[in-house]
This record gives structure tokens, C-alpha cells and sequence, in this order.
């Protein structure tokens, strides 16, 4: 299952793509839209709302899939999902980064918005992977809708890739974004360092993941928390907190 | 403005107490409490959707108040409300691990439920704070409900303290989670280190921001995101997230 | 007590001037200006000596107050104050740094002389904050007397602050120096982030402290040493810490 | 390619039989025996030594496979394939650290022999990921030959996971040394973590990079050295390395 | 020059000579006991009063040596006076980490009294050794004098030795204190992992630099200060500083 | 016992040059230039070929000498010889790294060539000493055999720790890499930092260990392996390793 908690159908139907580009052989993509929320979401506070859609959209469909892709940037609402979750779920951003520590020593995230550097910094840090990032870099320009990001941008994209290999000397770049997926095989060619798609890693973590069957977690971070009624939630949800 | 993320009134007003002891002369102490939700939040899940109610009700009142305090120890959506609020906002965590810093050089947690260790263990990293902590400590003991956690384990509060101190060497020792608020001048005088209450930390930290003035930021993580649009969200919350 | 451990009285003045506009009603802001040494420090030799000089003034007036501020920035003998006194002591250095981080993500440093810049950048290691910090910036320019500094190089600050924005992405500045005392609010609003005054954070938190009322450590890195005879010593000095 | 640095061809089946019980439907798995060197690599000198083999065995089969496992634990000689290499090689402790991140917040290496903890504890550090890591822990127990380990010490190391939970806090642990692989399905229900095995995930982790196919490095740390002539080693490496 | 800060003779005959034992042909070993000050420095306010004497003792003595060790465990005043020194400087407890690191992996501290382990780690992290460091530990027992420590205390430091190996498992030993000097050789069979003494590590330190012979900073952290006038302070100190 | 790990005599010449210079009466200096492998190491591929090849070298001198220098920048199987070696062996690198830190705060590495960048910045990690470099800057220009890289580049070097102290504010320079063994005392008064040579350290910190006699590790990271039976390699090395 790819979740997309921005409510960007044409975001969602692109990262699909990728997603069904790099899937191994009988593994089927289904896909989420967000039913409420943002277009994109690109700061803290419209994360913090969409990850809890997130957790309603998993609510309705928790019993229907091996593995879960948690597909923004920002991996709102993960920690929780891992929590709720029995089968594996994997954030787009960590999974990304994670599979750039197979491939270089120190990875760099370069990104479209100068508005999203501050969070992402913060999210390499929240990942405790500080010690195996040389920075956050950003491209230059402008774009008329998010789903046209990549198309628009390619150029100052790859600019700024030559830029960041530069000043921050990475190993391997992350292209960071949702609206950047599919784009890493198109300027792969271009840019002096390996780039990793977000999406295309995400799904090949959640599908070894999903092959490897780890036990669901009975101590630590994301045991189940115990069952807990709520008032005022969304009904699925909160009978799956409270463990109906 | 107190802003308590759980729905148990009861919590609110026992942080609202220990808030109007500590506060300055001319401060009031307003609260609010989560209209819907969870009692008492202890997971990342429950923090989440916790985290976007309190954005919830701050765009209800965000223009009734010269500080705001968020009085649940996981800090749910702080990060959120310091990117919207003009106002200062204080989490009770950071707070309390910070006013800590200023009394030892190595704080230790000390918290009711084995469950949230992990969780405020993250906690501390995410504050950038690990090079301050000497750990994270938990009572052993049972309570029939959040509001009557310290009258019921004083007495393992106190031991784990002790317990605490033995172990980690902390110089100073935090009482971690709403339902504590209050206790450390209760048990002061028999715990060797010195213990910090988050709300008494909060509301003075808060004050402190209000009287200091800093402008609000025009750059940087907490600079107010660019004016979106949402479907689907709360009204007033969407309005705030809208610039309206 | 405002305590200065330079010799400068026109700094205690200008540092007091500032201590007044933001402490709180009913709090009373007694000064000491260092009878010997430095008239402004600014080299760790310096700052060895004047550390010791603090803790003689502080000796002959160790029961007249109920915090203490060390009112330099690189908190010249602060955790041997923190050490023999009953009351809470807050240094400048570290009461701006920890508000700093009330307030974003990631602080720089502002200073106005070069020289500063590594011991400034050792003092945020010392106060194990570095994962919390951007950075060191300095102005540049001249000036004639260290109390003049402001006046002479307001322009160049704000230049230097607009650069350190640029450069290290803070969040957050604190100006960092007891010259710049009182010039935050004047300049706050030509810098595109918050600014943080160092005697004005000192004061409020020395206050928090005082408010707080946390036990005297009896153990960890801040208890009472034993009591301990001496040669050679001031008087007054030398009879603290000998327990008399 | 699953590249076995130790001279022990029972190990090598082993790991194999794992590896393709994991393999997606499609790939299949060559392996290569070291033909010198030692039964099993426990020791920093022995590491450097199986290293060089391992470069050595890859110059004769440099052409015949889409991606490397270095299946040891310790991952010798892996930084230097991935310098020379244009298809993707993965560690196995690599992987399985970095899937364990996928899992947990912290996970722990678990080992069967106590000589080898300071090494992994050197190995956890050297990829970066000592924010990550609750510890190294050790079982009690002996055991006839290489080959034997996980039969012989199954039960000492579920007892070692036990008190690992207990002690460290790990989220998940890593079953560390490539004696232990193919043991995690046989003890999962046993340990109340998630378990990860090595060669499972650096099995899965190839296949991964294999499907992304990041482009060979063309700058940093992996970019391929210089050509260069060598003597008196062995001829297939020495052509390898000047470029022949 | 061998520098004591403390104003126990005993201590500095006793280091004197274990410096003697270990200097190369050739050196000639100068001591120097504190005129006024403490018999034993072991808290942060006596380090703070010692530091500064030790900068007035040096103040006489600055043409007379080559290079000079600081000779208590805290380096009380070691920057500082590597500030105003053209000669090399090392102080016993840095030169005896650094020195550790040459032996092994991490490093523990062992010393001989509970209230010294809070300073001792934060001079760990003083030096930016944390990530080398395996904890500090201390002997339980009594002695009558400072200076008879090492032979009341033997039994005990052994046995805390051993407790520290088994629990924290550093690869060496640092004796940490003066009192400690020459103990290591007596106690080295007895132990199962290195020991490093402190003298006869800054002792050789001292003779290194004066040696290669660095040229005295002119930009960076110890560069020398700028002149500075000052008032009531001893008059050689005084006359260094202010450049005369 | 000074052994060099590349197979070019007149770089060994060089350092053992400069070793003489800086030794104590009474230092013989032996040496030794790899029989095979490569002219100078300058990835990580060579250096695991150079490091195995150390070890052969070792082998066959064991009972030799009453320390060993590893004469090359990587320090190529340096972890390896302390776990076989009775004596004392000492890495070119820490040593020099080490040594720095007895001089400034933060030490830069200078070298001369641009791909051991990413190499070098790995060295400074895998020795913990993150937290005390300021970077590592290199020099741009070509050199037209190994051994002629000072001569040809001393005015690029020069220039090139110009910009590293301006550019990353280190404290002191390591000039890193053999080719540049002997230049330090050439060029130190063009360079407003001190200079630290890595053989120059080495060669007067084997002295120091062998002086100090550390008794050799039964416990930790370079306790002596168990002896291990093994085919087809170097005999000398495999009759070591052996035990015999």
C-alpha cells in the first residue's frame, strides 16, 4: 500500500508509477489519497494534521496489505503507523536515506523549496543519521503547480546536484520530495554522484521488509500500545487505537 | 493559555493550580482542554492525532493570549504551533529539560509507565539534548487512573529516584508527565538531586519569551509557511492555516 | 545580584539599565562590579582570573540575594559558583543560549570582536549545545571603549547578523557579549530572525530559578564539596569554602 | 554474488541456503569460498588479511554478476569493492544494521563469542550509526566447530536476547555473524523483538541497489581511484587495479 | 617545569620523581609547588582559584623552561596559560587521555574519590574524547593525607580496576589523579588491561612538542591576547598580560 | 621499527630522514619499505592490500624492535599490528592527529591531493576525533613522481594552509600524507597556525609508549587473539597468527 497523505491524486498516480517501475514481480501496488488535507504538505504544522490522516486512511484499510509506504517526504505520522501497524511500514524519507548509506559514505538532500531545508535538516537528526549527512541543499526557481515540479525544475535540479556536490562533497545525492519521484533515472547521467528516488526505495525497503517477516515488535519502541477509547475521533480510527 | 492535549479535565486543572503558583504577578493562567481525543496521551500514535486537535484549538483562540504553554510532555504539535503562532509558544518538555540544564550538567527523566520510555527517550533527541542526559528512569507501580498516578506512587516515585540517581548519576532529575505536576515540592526534601516540575518550568519559560519580546521569525524553521489551502479540515484551523 | 567580573562599572550600569526593563515586578537588582582585574575579558586567561575574582566578590556577599546572575558571556567561573551557593546562579552565556532554544531549532552566535569566536565556539561545546547551534558570527569594525561598542557598530551588526542568516541558517541570534546588552530590541526588527539579549534571558531565568526553588544538590556535579581549609587565599574567599 | 571471505564452504552453504530462500523470484545467487585465509574471520588482523583476499576473489569474477554480498560480518575489504566495483556490493553488518533502522529506533548486535564485541562495537561506529544503537551484547557458551554455532548455542543466545531486551532496550536486534545466519525464523516467537539476519537483508539490500541502479560514483568517497600499477600481487587483482 | 597548583609539597616530590624516571637522557625536571591556594584541588571552585594562581606562578617563571606540564588532573588553568606561553604546554590530564588513545580503543578513568567523577567526565567532554571514552570509575575507601593515597587506597584501585574492565569495558586505564603518580608500574601485572599514569604521560608529552617544535599560534583558539592593562592583580601576572 | 607500507624506498628514506632528526639519544631507527604492492596508497582498495602486506612485514620482524611506526598517512593495518604486536605500534595518522590536540582545539588536515579527501575525513572518524577537527583541505597542483610532491608543491601548500585558516579556523595544521614528511619545519613561519608532521609525531610517540611500557591488553579491542590455524598464506604471517 502506497499512502499518500497530501490529497494530490495526480502526485499519488506518479509516484505509482515509479513505485510499479521498481516493484519486484508479484508484488501489487495499491495506492491512498488523502481524503482531507493538504495539496502538498511542506511544514511542520500541516504534517502533524496529515500524518493524523494518515493514520485514519490506515485505520480503514489495516487488514489489506503485506506492507505499508508512507509516501511524503516527511514521513508524517510514521512512528505512530509502526506502533498501530502488525505488517511493516516505510517511510519514504528514511527509506531514502537509509539505502544512500549502502551507497556512499555521507548523503546529501537536495530539494526544490528553500522553505522545506529547516525540516529536513531536522528530520536527518530525528533519523540519527547526522553522522552520514553532509547537508541539505535546494534548487533555485519556480514552479505553477506541485505535480509539474519536476518538469519545470529539471534544469536548476541538476544545477544545483553540481552545486551541492561542490560545496557539501556527498557521496550519494537523495532527491527529496514527493513531486521529485521518477526523476532520478532521467538526469542520472548528469550528475558526478548516485541519486536515490524516495519512492523507488521506499518500496523495494518495504518489500524486503515484507519478505523478511521481523516479528511485530512486543518491547521497545513500537510495541502496540496498550488498547485506549478516545472520544471525538474518526470512528475507524479510534476503534483501532482502542483495539476493536 | 495552558493548552492541555488530553481530554481529562481533571489534568487541566491540576496543571492550571501548579501554573498560577509559579506565575508572576499580573500573569492569568487561561486553560483549555482537548475536546476530543485521548485521556491521556502515551504513545506516538495518540501524540499525532493529539497534536493536530491542539492546532485545533489554538485557531480557535490565537488571538487571546501572550504565551502559550502545551501541557502534555510529549510536546504534540509544538513544532506545528511555533511555525503559526505570532505569540511564544513553550512546550512542557523542553522547558523542563532546558530550566533542568541550568541547575546540573546532566539531567535524568523519571516518568510512571515503562511505556513511555522509549518515547521520551526520542524525546531528548530530538530537543538535541543527548549530551545532557544521563537517562531515562521509570517508577514501578500501578494507579487506577491518570489523575491519581502521584498520590498513589509517591512512595516508588521516590524510590525510583532514588533508584535514579544511584544508576545514572543525573545532577538533576525531571518529573516527567502531566499527571507529576505538582509533586516536586512534595518529595524535594527526600530525593538528593533537584527535581523540575514541566509545568512550573513551562509557564515561567513562557513567561520569560513573553517578556523578552523576540520578534517573530522571518527566516529559519519556525518563519510562518507560506498561506495554504486545505479541504476537508476543521474550519478554523484551515482559516489559520489559509492566512484568513 | 548582577555580578560583573570586569571592572568596567559603566557595562554593570548599562547591563543593570537592561536587568530592570525585564525583571519582573518585585524583584530587586543589586549589582557588583569586580574590584580587580579586567576591564573587559576576553581570553580564557583572563576569564581564569576573573573567575576567581567572582568568587571572592560572591564570598562577601554570599547571603544577600536570591539568585545570582554571572553577568559575562563566557560565564567566567560559573560552576564553582554553582557549587558553593544555595541559591540558584545563572550564567549569561548559557541562560542565552538554553532561551535561544525556546525559540528555534538552531542558534548562532553574534559577537563583535574576532578574537572571541573560538572560545565562544568552545563555550557552546562546554555547554553541550553544539547540536543545537549554527554557529559563530562576528562583526566587523572598530570601536573605542568597550562600553561603546554598540553604538559604534550597531550597523555593522546588523550586517553581520544579515550575513550569519545567510550563511549558517539559524533560527535564532543571541548577541553574544556583555557590550551588547540592551541593543536587541533596537535592532530586532531590521534582522529577519529572533535575537536573543544575554542579561535579559540571565535575569528572567535567575528569576525562574529563584521561583522554582529547586534543592540544593547533595549530590551530582553541583553538591557542597567538603568543607576545606586553604593558604594564601582572600579571606572572605577562603572562609566559604572552608565551611565558616 | 555472495562472497564468502572465510575459507569454511559449510559457512558458505549455509549463508547461500538463506540467501535464497530470501531471493526475489528471478535472481539467483553464485557464491565464491575464500580459497586462503581462515575458517572464520574473528579478529581486526585476520579482517585485514580476508579483505585483500576478498579483492582478490572479486578480480576473477569481476564481470559475472549485478551485485556483491561481502558475507562476513565484520564486512572486510567493503569499502575497497565499492571503490572498484560498478555493480553495487553490500555488507552484510551494513545491511542488517541499516534494515534494523527500518524496524526500530535502536536495535542491538547480538554475538556468540565475547572477543568479537569490541569489533562490532568499532563496526557500528564506522558506519555512522552509534545514534542508533542500544549496545553489543554477548551469549554465554561454547561450541565445537564454526559450522556449529546455532545449533549448539540456540539457547544461550534466545537467553541472551532476554537479558539484551532487558539490559540495553533494544527495539530489534541484529543476529550478528555469519554463523548465526538462517536462525532468526527459528527463534523469532522466542524474543519479544524483531530479529534481523544478516545475510537475509544484505541479500535483499543487493537486489535492491540492483534494482535502483544508482550510477557508478564519479566523485567522493566511492569514485573509482586512479589506475595504477602495482607489483608482486596477485595478477588478477594487480590488473584490476591498474585499470586492465 | 612540572607545575603543581596544589600546595602539597609531598605531591610534587612525589610526581617529580616519577617524572625523572621516565624523561629522556637530557631533560632536566624543574618543579614548582602552589604559594597559597589548596593542599588537593578536587572541585570546580578550588580549580577555578587554583588555575588562576597557576598563572601567576607561571608569570614568574616564563623564560625559565622548554616546555611545561601542568601537573593536576583537572588542568586547572591550562588554557590559559597555553594562551600566554611561547613554550608547550600539556597538562597531565589531557596528555594522559590523548595517550590512551594510543593504546587502545576507549579509555576509562579511574580515580580514588566519588566527588571527582562528575568534574573528571566533564573533562572528558572538555576534551572532545567522549566518543573515546568508556565511562569513568572510582575505588571505594578512605586515606588519611592526600599524599597516601596510592599506598592506603592500592587494594581498592585494584579491585575497581577490575570491577571497570568487567562493566565497562575500556581496552586501557587512565589512574586519575596526582595522588595517584607511579602507581601504575606497581599495579600493571595485576591488572588485565594497560594503565597509563599521568606524569609520566605529560611528562613525555612536554618533551614531544619541545621537540617538533610548533610554532607558536598567531590566529585561532591559542593565539596570543592582545596586551591588556589590568588592576590589582599580582604584579608578574599583570606584567605578562599586559605584554610587558 | 619504522615500516612503510609503500613500496617506494625514497619515500622511506624521506622518513626515516626526518625520524633521526626528531629522535631521543639512544633511538636507533630501523626500517622497512614493502616488498610488493603499491608505489604509494592512496585508496581504501590499496590500503586493505598494503595493510595485509604490513602484517607480512611484521611477521617477519616480530622480535625486532621495541616499537613500530606505521609510516603511512591511512595507517593501513594499524588495528591488526596492535593486536599481534607485544610492543608498542603507532598509526602516522593518530599520531598526528593526536599530537595536534596537545597544540590547539581543533586540528585541520592539509593534504595534497584531492581523492584522499574523502578517505582522510573517514580517518578522523574511525579515531573518535570528529569533535577536535575543524576539516580537511587539500592542494591544488601536480607533482610529477610521489617523492617530489613538497618540492613541487611547497608554494601550493603554503597557499593552500592560508585558505584552510581562513576557511575552517583550525587551531593547528596536520600535514597530512608521507610525501609530506620533513616539510613542517620549512614552511612554519609562513603559516599563521602551528604545523604537526606525522612521522615527526609518530617516531616521538613510539618513543613515548615504549618509555612508558603500557603492559600488553589480555582484555579489549587489542587483546591478543586467540591463536588461529590457517592455508595458503605468507607463512611467516600464518605461523604468527598461529601462536607459533
Amino acid at each position: 500500500l502506497l499512502l499518500n497523505p497530501n490529497t494530490t491524486a495526480a502526485l499519488t498516480d506518479r509516484m505509482a508509477g515509479v513505485a510499479r517501475t521498481v516493484a519486484s514481480p508479484g508484488t501489487t501496488i495499491e495506492t491512498a489519497t488523502a481524503p482531507r488535507g493538504f495539496p502538498y504538505i511542506s511544514s511542520r504544522a500541516e504534517a502533524q494534521v496529515a500524518g493524523a490522516v494518515a493514520l485514519e486512511m490506515m485505520a480503514e484499510r489495516r487488514d489489506r496489505c503485506d506492507a505499508v509506504v508512507m509516501a511524503a517526504f516527511g514521513d508524517p505520522g510514521l512512528w505512530g503507523l509502526r506502533e498501530l501497524l502488525d505488517v511493516p511500514v516505510v517511510g519514504m524519507a528514511e527509506a531514502a536515506m537509509l539505502t544512500a548509506c549502502l551507497i556512499g559514505r555521507r548523503f546529501a538532500l537536495l530539494t526544490f523549496a528553500a522553505a522545506l531545508e529547516p525540516w529536513y535538516r531536522d528530520l536527518v537528526e530525528a533519523n540519527g543519521l547526522s553522522a552520514r549527512c553532509a547537508g541539505v541543499s535546494c534548487a533555485q526557481g519556480r514552479f505553477s503547480t506541485i505535480d509539474a515540479v519536476q518538469d519545470e525544475m529539471a534544469r536548476q535540479l541538476v544545477d544545483a546536484a553540481h552545486d551541492c556536490v561542490r560545496e557539501l562533497r556527498p557521496d550519494v545525492i537523495v532527491l527529496a520530495g514527493a513531486p521529485l519521484s521518477g526523476l532520478a533515472p532521467l538526469i542520472r547521467d548528469e550528475v558526478p554522484v548516485p541519486l536515490v528516488d524516495g519512492i523507488a526505495a521506499a518500496v523495494r525497503q518495504a518489500e524486503t521488509l515484507a519478505s523478511l517477516r521481523p516479528a511485530k515488535a512486543r518491547a521497545g519502541a513500537f510495541a502496540r500500545p496498550a488498547p485506549k477509547e478516545s472520544s471525538g475521533l474518526d470512528p475507524a480510527l479510534a476503534a483501532w487505537i482502542a483495539g476493536r
